[in-house]
């Protein structure tokens, strides 16, 4: 039965990498390799300008109706003046908290091709292998009470409330407990148990949620250590879980380790295995529109679409290795160039990696 | 008229790195260059041993007394089975709180002579010279309601609140805005405004602030960026300035792009000038006892304090330039050995020091 994707462009580069990655979809498509369905809808700021809202929703139902949805970035500066419940952010906060992706997997993977695009020097990263689980739906980025109110002297106070449910934290840790398992058993689960209560039970259910997994090898950070540790020595970790504001910060952190963001993809799951995927990247809107953009990084995040929500790890390996392969052809657009490559642009780019699925 | 210090060993290295700086201020004191008296207290894991609270009253009683304190480090594994309010970092958010500590200034600066420890590039970090300005007694660290409750369902949930007034975020922007008058004039303003309506006013109020400083450059930059953006290009940034969870976590980060953190000072200060100073780095109970800890972060604290609240600034020019001479004839602690230098003690790196004042 034909699987449904439903792809979202959103703002700045996103219909440029999304192409790209339709493509990809399309060449296995057209030989077999995978049935599948698209339909478009808007999201972000071209959701905004349509209809006032960036996450209208036509667009939600049609998220939830589809095995999986392919996002390309949101946002930009021409919505930031824009009340925080109109700005594009809180179209993907929408669709997160809609579908229920409490699972974020954010891979933070060096590409030896691209070794000499790292700031740090070659032996702290080669090889860097880490995947990150942030919980995506809990945690201060929904918890109630929020706001800006005025207290009786005059004076504003703006609050939000960091909030975690002890299944809450079960569940995502079960997702990370899960992937080590098939990598190399490792898990760190970073908190900051020593000051905040919330994160002190998180540290707790992970650990007695960690006995169903004898082989696992369960480790506990304080979050500002675990961004100190990401900068010494980040191949010491193989899977680390955390909650939605750390891990924003943290996944970016290691994200930057590799020095191309532009290659990281990144899941969004649900307890179906219903997933939205998309680069770890943004919109960039400063070189949206000139075919410039890399793409692969969305690329990329179809291959762990096709993993994690598709059944089809065949087609995902061929996506992985084509990536790897075009990368060993020299090819390379702007942000990842360097001398002795070829540049190349967002389309070409993309033809490549169908040329060498 | 003597000022006075309270002197707060701590746990771990604390006593042995202490001792070190202590030796320092002796010296400057017998040679006339500084009036002070001397007094200590526990603080910590040691003040739970001996009193069963890592807070005395008569502790933070002396530190309200005095014109500084100084800082060892606290905590350790002995002391973290116990509850969250008997730990010994209650003690350090006790002192905080108690005396008002609102400005955390954490200098992130690269010895030329370490260069080689950082783990990043040559070329990225060589100069390195930022300020982290971190508002220190309110965020999620302390605001109400916290902690952990039972549901009607029988489940438990954790929860802290993330809270600040206006008048919180102008005071402590002041204070970065005044140390970057003081250096580049440049101040980033680190939040998440696009997601936390706590930062948003936090924005708000940190654009007015700049209102009165027409010379400095303010921006603005969101949390996960600004972890990126410290590893892909910290020269960027002149002065950071952002809210105690964030500040906690990015200082720390900051810090290690030095790959020294046993080289970096903090200062803690109230509205008053009164402060406590402290390295950054914690209290190492792997290596406590063995005579081998570098002292020179808690020697650059001392500068710091006599710099910040009991205005000997000569002085304090006097230490900054004794440790650069230290470094320049070789001389270094285990935590930054490198090939063709002399490995020294504790101790007698402190007596370098004197020496070299
Ligand atoms: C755009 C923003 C709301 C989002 C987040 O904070 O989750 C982004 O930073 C991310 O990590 O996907
Ligand atoms: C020990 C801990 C309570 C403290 C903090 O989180 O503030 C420490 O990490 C620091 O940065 O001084």
């Amino acid at each position: 039965m034909s699987k449904k994707i439903l792809v979202l462009a959103g703002d700045g580069i996103g219909p440029e990498i999304v192409a790209e990655a339709v493509k990809v979809l399309n060449a296995l498509q057209a030989e077999g390799a995978i049935d599948v369905t698209l339909e478009e809808a808007l999201v972000g700021g071209a959701a905004y300008d349509a209809y006032g809202d960036p996450l209208p929703e036509d667009t939600l139902a049609a998220a939830k109706a589809s095995d999986a949805v392919l996002l390309g970035a949101v946002g930009g500066p021409k919505w930031e003046p824009l009340h925080i419940s109109k700005r594009p952010e809180k179209g993907l906060l929408g669709l997160r908290a809609g579908l229920g992706l409490f699972a974020n997997l954010r891979p933070a993977v060096l590409y030896p091709q691209l070794a000499a695009a790292s700031t740090l020097k070659p032996e702290i990263v080669s090889g860097l292998d880490i995947m990150i689980v942030r919980e995506l739906t809990g945690d201060i980025y929904f918890g109630q009470p929020r706001g800006i109110e005025t207290l009786p002297s005059g004076e504003r106070r703006g609050l939000n409330t960091m909030v975690y449910t002890e299944s809450e934290v079960e569940r995502i840790c079960r997702v990370a407990f899960d992937i080590a398992m098939k990598r190399g058993k490792k898990v760190c689960s970073v908190d900051k148990a020593n000051v905040l209560e919330c994160t002190e039970m998180w540290r707790e259910v992970a650990t007695k949620t960690a006995a169903d997994y004898p082989e696992l090898e369960l480790s506990h950070m304080y979050v500002d250590n675990a961004a100190m540790q990401l900068v010494r020595a980040p191949k010491q970790f193989d899977v680390m879980v955390t909650g939605n504001i750390f891990g924003d910060i943290l996944s970016d952190c290691a994200a930057m380790l590799t020095g191309s963001i532009g290659m990281l993809p990144s899941a969004s799951l649900n307890e179906h295995g219903q997933g939205m995927y998309e680069p770890i990247h943004g919109s960039a809107p400063d070189i949206a529109g000139r075919g410039v953009a890399n793409p692969l990084a969305t690329i990329l995040s179809v291959a762990m679409m096709l993993r994690y929500s598709l059944g089809a790890p065949e087609a995902a390996d061929r996506i992985d290795a084509a990536v790897s392969k075009v990368l060993d052809q020299g090819l390379r657009t702007a942000d990842i160039m360097s001398e002795g490559m070829r540049q190349v642009g967002t389309a070409e780019m993309g033809d490549a990696v169908v040329a060498a699925l």
